[in-house]
């Protein structure tokens, strides 16, 4: 089934303890349909500027990514300047330049209302909210979300959370939104919030998942799964890690016929894989070339290091 | 097989979210060997002062755990105050008192000589080495030791090191240990200086085993286990979570006929299980009262969290 995602397509400057890239073609929903472009068909709806060429359109179309929900305007594309030099895991910003993105109103094409999946990337949530309500007739809606909004933009990202089945955050977020420090109090506190499914993303630690089978999922026990990361020789560039995570996951997700329990864990280690590719080359480097059985075989690895037997 | 562990025998005075109790019975070498009493004989070397009397005698004495080497003195027992207010993940230091501990020179009963392994708690390494030299013939040899230890006694810890099997520390202790933020990396090099095996705790996330098959560890790619910790509806008190990991770990080892690379693994969740009870109350209160019943529950709810099938 396919996917349509709303997001951003940007450029990224970014330094880490590996070097220096300027510019390098980035932004949430970049990562998400690359990564998500290995398990299925997934269409794109952003903004880009003037500075956004048939090179950045090309690396779209070889993995057969649907652009035409991209909308070419006058302006720059949005812009990100940031740094890992002391910390790895945190994102040090230096410049945000939200340029064409201030002015979003995102638009569906005809072609993309058919799509069974949607996600909604981390934007202002009145803009997740408006495409959420424009696309009524799909089956399964995931979004993420940061600080910025849990903090200052409560009353409208809380509209987004009840027409959300999934949400994926890190733990900070997790935290921020339920106010609560304790991990699984936090995630009992989000799902009563409205989506059936929380996903926390730990960074380097991997990530859990907390599952209701109760659409307000006050009462019952969680069900619970928690997927590993690979440990890395090397983490070139983070950027984009979280991004590509919950497009391994949503897409293999979306390649499955029915939704069982075990189709869920079995995309919790395809977002850790995905994850695990975004790190080891700058930007989207390593997300453009890979196959899918190089994704199987990390699969694998990622079964042998958590695996009893 | 019976383990022989050296560590603190101690008192806590310890604050949390969840209350304050003060002068719990506590030290390393307690909630190591009160965690690894589920899975073999232990044998404690410890010194203690006046203030340690049959009550906190009945504690070991109710798990069968050989008190012969804990040396009583004048004087009062090591004292360690703090909290976790701010955060369940790190202890704040408060206050602490070594009294008797301050002169502490470990002295090996007979009874204790043949045991066929080893555990030395994070105590000087000077006394650790003694130790480790005075039973040559253990089979299996463990550690653990801290920042402090690391950062101003390195000549002392590197001895130390030489006669390690296996060393647990913390993701911060590794990375300062090799001076190398990438976990990968610092196992390495941790390996290199000794131990073939390298245990990281990571807390709340878990822990992950770096395995050499190499003595020297220093040129093939390292074998890795990532165990996860349970999401805990609540931490009342996180103090010991660590030296429990390290006695449920440790302690399933000393259980086994042969060491396979399947030991290795259950070992890791079983240092998972009982770090995950350490949690849920007081001091050691809950390591107090289980049963292997218990243990072996929890242990099924760690693979269901983890296993894709």
């Amino acid at each position: 089934m396919s996917i349509t995602v709303v997001g951003s397509v940007a450029y990224d400057s970014i330094e880490t303890p590996a070097g220096r890239r300027e510019r390098c073609l980035g932004g949430a929903a970049t990562y998400f349909s690359l990564a998500a472009s290995y398990f299925t068909d997934v269409r794109v709806i952003a903004v880009v500027g003037e500075d956004f060429g048939p090179e950045q359109e090309a690396v779209f179309k070889a993995r057969n990514i649907d652009t035409g929900g991209i909308e070419h305007t006058a302006g720059k594309s949005f812009f990100w300047e940031g740094s890992y030099l002391e910390n790895l895991n945190e994102a040090k910003t230096h410049n945000t330049e939200l340029n064409v993105f201030a002015s979003f109103e995102p638009k569906i094409p005809d072609a993309y209302r058919d799509s069974d999946f949607l996600f909604l990337a981390n934007i202002d949530p009145v803009l997740q909210r408006r495409v959420r309500e424009a696309m009524p007739g799909v089956k399964l809606v995931a979004g993420d979300t940061m600080n910025y909004w849990i903090k200052d933009h409560r009353p409208a990202l809380l509209e987004v959370l009840k027409g959300l089945d999934i949400l994926l955050i890190n733990d900070a977020e997790a935290r921020m939104l339920a106010g609560n420090n304790n991990l699984v109090q936090a995630a009992r506190a989000v799902i009563a919030l409205g989506p059936r499914v929380l996903v926390v993303k730990h960074g380097e630690y991997g990530a859990t998942l907390f599952h209701s089978s109760n659409p307000k999922g006050r009462k019952e026990e969680l069900r619970t799964f928690r997927a590993p990361a690979l440990p890395l020789n090397e983490v070139v560039d983070p950027t984009g890690a979280g991004d590509s995570f919950a497009g391994g996951f949503f897409g293999y997700l979306a390649s499955q016929e029915t939704l069982t329990p075990a189709s869920w864990r079995h995309a919790m280690y395809y977002g850790g894989v995905m994850g695990s590719y975004a790190c080891e080359r700058f930007g989207t480097e390593r997300l453009q070339q890979l196959t899918r059985s190089e994704i199987d075989k990390r699969f694998d690895v990622f079964r042998e290091i958590t695996h009893l037997d």
